[in-house]
């Protein structure tokens, strides 16, 4: 039986998996491939997953190009996040079992395939009765949002924060998760054409006060802190002038954290801020911080997918718009994921 | 025989009591003026004081200006350091006793006078057998110095820490209570004429690498770092490009405290220094730190104040040179306080 078995797995396999696979750096379109990888029979702490879907993530775009503050080794398979199904397991494997859903535990898998060999510790189990798209989208955004939310300031319900580009992923999942914990949030956005309706999908997220970035420059600005208190955190993936705006309205003592930079400008805040105001400011970056847990501290990895999953089974936690292709389509899918203000997050299913 | 001494103290007190009083804010030259001040007999829980010595600081000139971001109610008697003499205590102080030597606990007390009665809580002793000027001088820039080396990161012998304005008061308290605990530091100073002779100073205090700011922004710089560990802390009373151009030194992780801003111009970080260099940033007011914990952890104050007079009586702290002036002379030492490159402590002898 066994060598037969064994011969069935290897000829499948060869056949059917193929993955995104880049060489050297350079702009997507030119150095991805649909390529068959080789997938071996999973050693004794390994798992073979078939891939089920993958986002395209600016980082994932970053990364093949070249530019990214972690970049795998070449050739690489591309893609970061996404969700898989288990069919084999190695004899020592315990963590998981055929039909389980995976996620990567950190960075740096190569998600963009058909099916992988896997080592056990860079899997986690996540629940199978969730969406789809919710699965392969757990593991960057909602992550840094949980995280933002829970690791610089105590908040209790009623508290505030308040968050630039906050229609992004990242920024939809704050409003989620901060609903879904009692914190008021205050979103700010960029104005534009159709403005009235972006309020109100993000009121229908949960966020309790919407405000263009004009808006946040105006006197105005202190009538909304009669209604809320001032915010004790504030998340910034923007930078420049609207970031010194932002922080204007931060509580004494309060925290900026900085998870990314949309605007290509530094972050400058006045000396007045920082001594008489107390205000603290940090970066947050999900790769590094899963990086230095994936093997000391893999339970509060397992702790926040859990209640992130929790949160979207209940539909507490839904992802952004998104178009779903199929891997064959993955041209299309990388040029519509760089093309600007479409936001829709492009997913390939496998 | 108590009419009679209570007749000689108050006739004793309000004919040689003076003091440096502004009832209004302004500049100190028109507004400070030397006047009587009544002193009263000590109550239950006061302690009467004979000033001894006290401190011009730039924060002492913002506060009479009323540009200070904390102000004490007018009229006010100048000046927030100095050592005094116990000469009576109230019946119910039990801390201090005739004869100590005392500094205040935090600002706000008026220490620009000859004599004066203070509540036992805003006083605390410290050894008389300290340099009388190291003992005035105790209180604002060492504290600050202290906390910085203290409060940000656990450092160890060999550590290095990074400042700039490493020649004013707080710089140099950094550069000897560092070189105390065995801390490596590296201070960067403008660029000036007699730069061999500053720089020869620094290092007699301790001061293991003396920059420019010029040298600061060389490639050169990386050689230093085959020398010692990238810094773990920064200390920043600058602000502009200076700043900017030490954070890029700083080690991952690393924190920059902000306490002053002399350049007024605001703090600029890159983007990619937060999230992919970790670094952190935060203000330190040692008014406000005082004011926290001057009626909840004297403790902690008291630590701070016996270890800095232990190096004082060492000779491991000097305060930086200084000119003793009678407080009569008050014109002449604020004129002198607010004349730039000087350089030179003005202190009142009462």
């Amino acid at each position: 039986m066994w060598p037969g078995l064994r011969l069935f797995r290897s000829s499948y396999s060869s056949l059917a998996a193929r993955g995104l696979v880049y060489e050297k750096h350079g702009e997507p379109a030119q150095v991805l491939q649909l390529k068959n990888v080789d997938v071996a029979h999973p050693a004794d702490y390994e798992v073979q997953v078939k891939m089920l879907a993958a986002p395209i993530n600016p980082s994932d775009i970053n990364m093949v190009q070249g530019t990214y503050a972690f970049l795998p080794p070449l050739p690489a398979v591309g893609g970061n996040e996404g969700v898989g199904v288990v069919v084999d397991v190695g004899r020592h494997v315990t963590s998981v079992r055929r039909g389980d859903w995976v996620v990567p535990v950190e960075a740096g898998l190569g998600t963009w395939r058909t099916e992988a060999v896997f080592s056990e510790a860079s899997l986690m189990r996540v629940p199978s009765d969730i969406p789809l798209v919710g699965a392969a989208t757990v593991s960057v955004n909602p992550c840094t949002a949980y995280r933002l939310l829970s690791d610089y300031e105590t908040l209790r319900p009623g508290d505030s924060v308040i968050q630039n580009a906050s229609n992004s992923g990242v920024g939809q999942a704050v409003i989620q998760i901060a609903a879904s914990l009692g914190i008021t949030t205050i979103n700010i956005v960029r104005d534009r054409e159709e403005l009235p309706s972006l309020v109100r999908r993000l009121q229908d997220l949960g966020a309790d006060h919407v405000i263009t970035e004009d808006q946040l420059r105006k006197p105005e600005m202190k009538d909304l802190f009669k209604k809320c208190p001032r915010p004790r955190l504030a998340f910034n993936c923007v930078g420049g002038k609207n970031t010194t705006e932002m922080l204007r309205h931060l509580d004494y003592g309060g925290s900026m954290v900085t998870y990314g930079g949309m605007a290509k400008q530094p972050v400058t805040i006045p000396v007045s801020a920082l001594i008489f105001k107390n205000v603290k400011l940090c970066g947050f970056w999900i790769t590094q911080w899963k990086k230095e847990r994936a093997h000391t501290d893999r339970e509060e990895i397992t702790k926040m997918i859990r209640d992130l999953c929790d949160l979207i089974r209940r539909g507490r936690l839904v992802p952004p718009p998104s178009t779903q292709r199929p891997l064959e389509d993955f041209s299309r899918a990388l040029q519509d994921s760089q093309t600007p203000f479409l936001s829709r997050k492009q997913i390939l299913i496998m």
